[in-house]
């Protein structure tokens, strides 16, 4: 029996982020992007979620390569606590492999890292698999797609895309090579789904250059500008514009200022000498030949942008005037915290523009029609659509249905689920390791849901610890019980309540007494019931209840 | 000299929601609206947010009556809790009055509450005041506006409003009205800023109606409607789209319910008979023959849509091909809980159908130029902008200065504030109490900042109790140190780490005896910072440390 082609997803499937894709052949597999996630609103005190990658440490010796798609950090972002315990050359373009290298060094992985640098039209051989980069529009410069040819056919890896006919730098996606791929005949497409749900065309960067000149033009006042610190093609046209209206530009916060470096050193963005200033020379110049590009389009609390706002940052304080433009739309969960910097800028007697009455932004995800062009272009047996909740996959596979393919050849997979494919026929078989794992500071795994349901529990209600010391002789009350609250109620203005609570904790302790209960454990659970259904009563309110008995 | 009129907003400036305006004029006052508001997303364990009422309850007897726009949350929840301590006859619509009266048989509070019912277009005589109730248009039924006369001019104060020239029942907003008010003269206009960011005019209600139509129509499958509980219009359409397509409909969730039957009893709904079933009798009828309304439009988890998605509603389960139309936009910070639903409705194979795709939701408040109209109609010598943030407060403002109004007869105010007006000026003067009081189960104002920081610190990084006793005699340790946690680790696979803290603090009381410190306090904080310390260190986590000392 023939090898079978198997292609797992270890994150991105049912999720927005962490994606990563293994495909595997015989002894040999390679790595599609290895991306990290960002926690749900109830994931208390999670900074970072990353994939859970036992099965590549389990199969490392047959890792023949980790390829990256672009340098977001939902494609890349998981890369250190990858390499912590496997070892694969690294292939990326130049952008990417630029951030990996900031990244790296970062977690001082660099030395032990073979890290390569390819071109869009270029084939790398890995193992059984060749992968040929192929050129994309995205919303960070230097994003390619992969055609990734193995025994049983070629996989097209789409990575994030949109088709953008006029873009700032790199020229459009190489819908020619997709074309021309479709001829050939592509066994899968593995395509992006984030905008599925959108009908029509997503708008060309270009668009958002106009936005700014209408903005810029006459405008005597400070300009500062927020937007996405990896959208370089959006910096470059900022500071062109402000170039061309006599403003210098100062760069604030330390994501931008990286962005900046890396992309001027590696040649994707030009600035015109003499227009950059250090922010702490700005006072020199007059309102109307400033404009000044800062972090903080998410309303992120130690932003440049919020610190501004809200008079924390030591160089730039908001004045009643200034242009305040917000070149990105909030993602879902942010809307809040970016309303509240907003009202802030208001306050200080800033004009702020959102992207609500101007272009100001635009996405970097293909719509409808364009996926439709990627699907008549590439014309593949199978369609598995990636990077998307539920909701995305399922409209990305009814577009795809629409667009004339059989129902049987999509496959919606899951996380961890394995899809075997011959050059005949694609199913679900099996499944591997897969999940999420939690970072919360240096800890990798350590805080998992029985952690995060007691966050959410002390979150809700706080806590009451109920301490007692006994005699381990004869079981009598020596000491307390003393009662403990945080996060439960004020306590200076709750002593009756406090006391009502200690004396239902005397009483606990009393009738097991009376009932000869000698096991500590049995006396802390009278304790907490009694309490517990004592507040609820009283208060509605259901805290943590932590009874300690110390043996004397 | 002459008395003022003084207009104080004790909720809804800087904020979205807990409307409450106080007019007041010598020895009487009258409030319009008492509304309650939602907490956000960092007020751990919040139920609901009301106003700090000191100052209606130190000045109760000068109360002359309490109006009220409409029955929304935002403009009557915070009744029952001024209810408690504040006796005033409650002027409102039939439809609000109805609402009304539900919440306050639930409080008990209805018997010693005088509800005086009046229709648009009467007056009301409340102390000095004059009262006249004007026809709005709004997504609830009965919705007016008030002209309120006093002895230095009258104030027209909108309430929540929208100008829909095809609505579903009562009428166009009353324009003419308003016009005639302007040509008398107004003193100053309050007037609803919730839409101001949005250009051009709110769609209208019947618009919602066309798109149902198309998808009942020919559908063969199950449908399910979901939308806000309060908007009778809406689900007067839903429910005669149903009827005319054959469909029986079931209604589910309490809220709806309610609503359902509280406007059929009062008339604002028609409901062809036989038309309405028990969800209990839906499963002998052919798929094409049933429409159920549910409550859950915004994700809520204990909401009936979200029960069907997740398999936990006792009647409905959602089966492969119903059509769930989602006939609400999400409010900001819903969107995630929305998405659970959504992404699990897809995956029980529903067709999800939501506002992106179709006009399927229209707002309630005006947008810019309905906005406009208002202003033009009024013409105001004074305006002042409510019910909303300061970043509409502040455009709203823009958009009244567009219209010709001299930039100091506007007055942004903010809640406590004191806007003094005589029938030539207006100006800020002074403040009384105001602000946010929380409601946490049978709690009122029992929790505040210090007790949301704990829980804040408590969700993100758990917590750690140090337990010892010690002898009073000699402070010579005499049981423990035990450490206890909760939301920090896993301990069983920290059992190491546990170790450690304890010896830390072993260490610690070693320490205090050794410098013969015999303060327990100051013991304490030696636990307390060297724990806290050597977690950070080696954990880069910051947990709740609470040490406690039994003498015995």
């Amino acid at each position: 029996m023939a090898e079978k082609l198997k292609i797992i997803s270890l994150g991105g499937l049912n999720e927005i982020g962490k994606n990563v894709t293994v495909y595997e052949y015989g002894g040999d597999m390679i790595v599609v992007d290895v991306g990290m996630g960002f926690p749900d609103d109830d994931m208390y005190g999670i900074d970072v979620v990353i994939p859970d990658f036992s099965y590549l440490i389990k199969n490392r010796d047959r890792i023949r390569g980790i390829f990256l798609t672009h340098g977001h950090e939902d494609h890349i972002g998981s890369l250190p606590y990858l390499l912590r315990d496997v070892q694969a050359p690294i292939y990326a373009t130049r952008m990417t492999a630029g951030l990996v290298k900031l990244k790296l060094e970062e977690h001082r992985l660099l030395d032990k890292t073979k890290l390569i640098t390819c071109e869009a039209g270029e084939t790398v051989k890995a193992g059984k698999f060749t992968v040929e980069f192929i050129h994309v529009n995205h919303s960070i410069a230097d994003a390619v797609s992969f055609a990734i040819k193995t025994p049983v056919g070629v996989c097209v890896h789409t990575g994030d895309f949109k088709i953008d006919p006029t873009p700032v730098s790199g020229g459009m996606i190489d819908l020619a090579r997709f074309g021309q791929l479709g001829k050939e005949g592509v066994l899968a497409l593995l395509s992006d789904s984030t905008n599925v749900e959108r009908p029509g065309f997503t708008k060309s960067e270009k668009s958002v250059g106009e936005s700014f000149e209408g903005l810029f033009r006459g405008c005597e006042e400070r300009i500062i500008v927020t937007t996405f610190a990896s959208n370089v093609d959006r910096m470059q046209q900022i500071i062109s514009v402000a170039a061309k209206y006599g403003r210098k530009v100062a760069v604030t916060g330390r994501s931008m200022e990286n962005a900046i470096k890396v992309s001027t050193e590696l040649g994707y963005m030009q600035i015109p000498a003499g227009v950059l200033v250090d922010v702490n020379h700005l006072k020199s110049l007059p309102k109307n030949k400033i404009c000044i590009i800062t972090t903080g389009s998410q309303g992120e609390t130690m932003s440049a942008l919020s610190r501004m706002a809200f008079s924390t940052h030591k160089q730039v304080d908001i004045q009643a005037g200034d242009r305040v433009i917000i070149s990105a739309s909030a993602i879902p969960g942010n809307e809040n915290s970016v309303g509240a910097v907003v009202n802030e800028l208001y306050r200080k007697g800033a004009d702020v523009v959102n992207e609500r009455e101007r272009a100001l932004h635009v996405s970097g995800h293909a719509c409808q029609d364009e996926l439709k062009i990627i699907h008549a272009l590439i014309k593949p047996k199978f369609f598995i659509p990636v990077h998307g909740e539920q909701r995305h996959l399922k409209t990305h596979a009814k577009l795809a249905r629409e667009m004339g393919m059989e129902p049987n050849n999509i496959i919606i997979s899951d996380i961890g689920k394995v899809i075997e494919l011959t050059p005949t026929s694609a199913k679900l078989n099996g499944s591997v390791p897969a999940g999420r794992v939690f970072v919360d500071g240096y800890g990798v795994g350590d805080v998992g849901a029985v952690v995060l349901r007691d966050r959410k529990h002390l979150a809700e209600d706080g806590m009451i610890v109920v301490v007692a010391s006994m005699s381990g002789e004869d079981g009598s009350l020596i000491s307390g019980p003393d009662i403990i609250t945080r996060g439960f109620v004020y306590v200076k203005e709750s002593e009756g309540l406090m006391e009502e609570l200690r004396l239902v904790a005397v009483a606990a302790i009393q009738e097991c007494r009376d009932q000869r209960v000698k096991d500590w454990s049995a006396i802390k659970s009278q304790i907490k019931n009694d309490l517990s259904n004592f507040l609820y009563k009283k208060t509605k309110r259901n805290p943590m209840i932590l009874p300690v008995i110390m043996e004397v």
